[in-house]
């Protein structure tokens, strides 16, 4: 079975991060269930994503079905509420790799740990978490075909990592070895100074990419 | 008088990352001083760092003259010590711009402030201290023309990190608005991530490029 067919359930992916990265899957040939807390929000959302891809690969449902029914497990929850919500989805994320774009808010220079770690903690070894596109905006995800930016994957184990860049690379961004789960506050933290930066000069969507790599 | 010709002291600047440092600016057409614990130390790496440009514009003296006759000042003093170093000359530095790249050690996740932070409150207000080149390798300074790379520049006035940033932008690199200097936080632990980086790639000299910029 091709990997890259297999069908990406999104968390909380009828918001603005969750749509843009929808639509990358999509726009590449991978079926991607919207998860929502309304079944018919998620299929409305799902099919103007469609309309705009003229294709059929998005469907939409509540969070519940959307971690049943995927293979893989992207989540863009919102902080507030996500450890509720993964935690209630307990048993249908067992077993599968758990991404996750959920950042702590307001972002962290203090000691706290990020909202990955939470999430991690909260599934307590049943999944494989991992933290992606915590730097990347949701206008940057819209644009499919934007300038080359990154996504720092953090993950405790490098399988974890690896397999997490895989789903990454497969939206057309370069997913990056960040190194274990308690980075992801750097890429939190980084996420509050491109906002600052965003604001600086008057844009939108500020991200970041690796120079120096082969 | 043209401001980009105004003498650059570099304290610390017989380590890696000061020589970096003050081969951009000497390659640029600025005249630098070497700051070392040894004067003879600093002469020694200045006569190194001209044979290899072909000029005459790097001298070296001890931290204490640098810091004197510097009109804007560096600092890539190492972690320990660069408080007891600064304060030291303290008097030298008073009313004038002073950017630091110095970092934390072990770089933080844990809510101290960045060695930015302890520095200007060890100066206590008489003197603009900026933050900048945290992120930045030496193997990077030193390539005259490598791939672009961004500096991040931290400040608690806007008009201190307008000024840093025309320092910065001197060496070629480009001086982006990071905010203020407790976010120096963020490039110290980002700089951490880098180092991970470069083991996971077996790379020497990552670096970072901010995307979504005009």
């Amino acid at each position: 079975m091709n990997a890259s067919r297999e069908v990406v359930a999104i968390l909380g992916g009828t918001g603005k991060e969750g749509q843009g990265l929808a639509l990358r899957f999509a726009a590449r040939g991978r079926p991607v269930i919207l998860g929502s807390r309304e079944a018919e929000k998620g299929r409305r959302i799902a099919e103007e994503l469609n309309a705009r891809l003229s294709s059929n690969l998005v469907t939409g449902n509540t969070n519940f079905e959307a971690a049943r029914d995927g293979a893989v497990i992207l989540s863009t929850l919102p902080y507030l509420g996500h450890l509720e919500t993964a935690t209630e989805l307990r048993d249908s994320l067992a077993g599968k790799l758990v991404v996750t774009a959920t950042i702590r808010w307001p972002p962290g220079l203090d000691g706290l740990p990020s909202a990955a770690e939470d999430l991690a903690r909260a599934l307590d070894g049943s999944t494989r978490v991992a933290a992606a596109f915590q730097t990347v905006s949701a206008s940057s995800l819209k644009k499919l075909e934007g300038e080359p930016e990154d996504v720092l994957v953090f993950a405790d184990s490098l399988d974890t990592r690896r397999e997490a860049i895989v789903l990454v690379d497969s939206t057309g961004l370069r997913g990056i070895e960040g190194g274990s789960l308690e980075k992801t506050r750097v890429a939190e933290a980084l996420t509050g100074v491109l906002l600052g930066i965003n604001k600086a000069y008057g844009v939108k969507s500020t991200g970041i990419r690796i120079t120096g790599l082969p």
